[in-house]
């Protein structure tokens, strides 16, 4: 029978989402969008939305086991920044070696109830079991006011792209044997999202050329994006060439930079700029919505127009 | 620096009890009861749980993947029916080792989703991962009425404590090497909690023993029940003879039981059994709730009377 390497994450992905729940009711939007959304209390929906990171893949127990902790909390907390919302609650599951030194697992949370602080974020829940190998799952609940989060299928043709931060540097990080511990920009989505300024908005933990086909594809629409206008972290273009790399393929392909790639109309541009400086969160146009007929294209660094090529992290390739 | 194995499950659970969030403001309950309880839509509260489950811990891959998946979501649901609550949605995170047959994950999420269509519950997000090991995390939601939901804390001196079903069909199954599907009573368990003929509930995860245990002391009281009203399953006297175990042993610190053990005000045990009846559910009483200063014990198969010993499993020793 086929082994999993060969079958593929996104085949094993579309064969959970095509059996999954479709949103009806209470429930607003299942599996496909940064969290699922379901009704809350008064005047609010709930987000929910779950992350597992496993030792060897994402994380090596070499690594400091707070930052860990750390990295685990903000990446699931990115999801909720991604619909605008406002991040509640976490569940926290460990699956953990029995020979670990119990200081690594004391660290770990050290760091998640750190990271956790530092986003409002309570820890409500959780299961501590032995494994094989050491994995991590946190699940973030937040939420939104009604009918105020971004979803990705929410982008008009003509809409700017925007990104915040910089990129590349979870990738570089990760050549390095570091952690790369994101800098969430929560409150400057919510805000942006509840005054009405964003129409889809995704976090970038796959990388940019894959979160790019994401909004596309969800919105039934083309993309460009110019790759001069890429913002490169301040260590991306050394690291890379010191692992013979391109800095630009750290940013477009590595991934875990946890920054937001957002859509703006074209009207309401000036606010978002304007807001984002009032909130010292440094954004950038990437690019342009576009007719779904002309695909999704980058310009790169020569100028010449090609298509971007998704290239998604395939967990069992 | 000591080793997990040495440090215990419960130093672990203690120090992240600890430094976890107080229920205060939208918060009802945090750790220490079989879900978290927070504010919900108008009149309800939102239920949350965590659940991992590991290779050679919890299964075997020889073991049915269908079945595999339908164990890991109902043992999370059964945290939702120790509420009383409904439970509504599911999270699942996957960790897969690459050279997993493709045909197990998808068995794996054809299990999940029988036992999700059974309980009512939609599946609305998830993670896969590759991982060294094979890991399965499950995350459900649920509600309750405001104030309509079972603590562990609820037990009053006096209450006559219940169980539901048969027990030590999880331990004798896991001498199989074979996997136990519970029988879920999950709407015996919210119509019981709804007429407020319950005073404190939990689920049989780990064992009877360490229930009983837990039931009094989130309560400030002591408990007493009597081995020889322990309803065994059809099969644990037989598959623990071939063990060379006590089928009692069993029934008490074997676990994976997923049956409901609960506490009734003397005056509404005729309400609850007329209940039960009518719900064809099998319930039996066991014992009784008393002052603190009783202990908890146990009245052997010969009638004598002593401590109850607590033999919850620890993962890590």
């Amino acid at each position: 029978m086929k082994q999993l390497k060969k079958f593929g994450e996104f085949n094993l992905i579309n064969y959970i989402k095509n059996t999954s729940a479709k949103a009806k009711g209470l429930l607003k939007t299942g599996i496909g969008d940064d969290t699922a959304v379901f009704a809350g209390r008064p005047g609010w929906v709930l987000l929910a939305t779950t992350d597992m990171l496993a030792e060897g893949v994402h994380f090596l127990t070499e690594m400091p086991a707070k930052k860990i902790g750390e990295k685990a909390l903000l990446s699931s907390v990115s999801d909720i920044a991604a619909m605008g919302g406002k991040p509640l609650y976490a569940l926290i599951s460990v699956g953990l070696r029995k020979n670990l030194p119990a200081g690594f697992a004391l660290d770990l949370f050290a760091g998640i109830n750190k990271a956790a602080g530092s986003c409002g974020v309570k820890i409500i829940g959780g299961d501590t079991v032995s494994a094989k190998t050491n994995i991590i799952n946190v699940v973030v609940l937040g939420e939104a006011k009604n009918n105020k989060y971004a979803l990705r299928s929410g982008a008009k043709e003509k809409d700017f792209i925007l990104v915040t931060g910089t990129l590349g540097n979870g990738a570089a990080a990760f050549l390095d044997k570091k952690i790369y511990l994101p800098n969430l920009k929560i409150s400057f989505a919510a805000r942006a999202v509840e005054k009405g300024l964003i129409n889809a908005m995704i976090d970038i933990s796959d990388g940019l050329s894959s979160e790019v086909h994401h909004l596309a594809k969800e919105s039934g629409l083309g993309a460009f994006i110019d790759l001069k206008a890429v913002p490169l972290g301040p260590a991306v273009t050394k690291t890379a060439a010191r692992a013979h790399k391109q800095p630009y393929e750290l940013a477009l392909n590595g991934g875990e930079d946890y920054e937001l790639l957002f859509t703006v109309a074209p009207a309401k541009l000036g606010k978002v700029l304007t807001l984002a400086k009032n909130s010292t969160v440094k954004v950038t146009v990437l690019g342009v919505m576009r007719n779904k007929k002309h695909g999704v294209k980058i310009a790169g660094l020569d100028g010449e127009l090609k298509a971007l090529i998704r290239k998604g992290y395939d967990h069992f390739a």
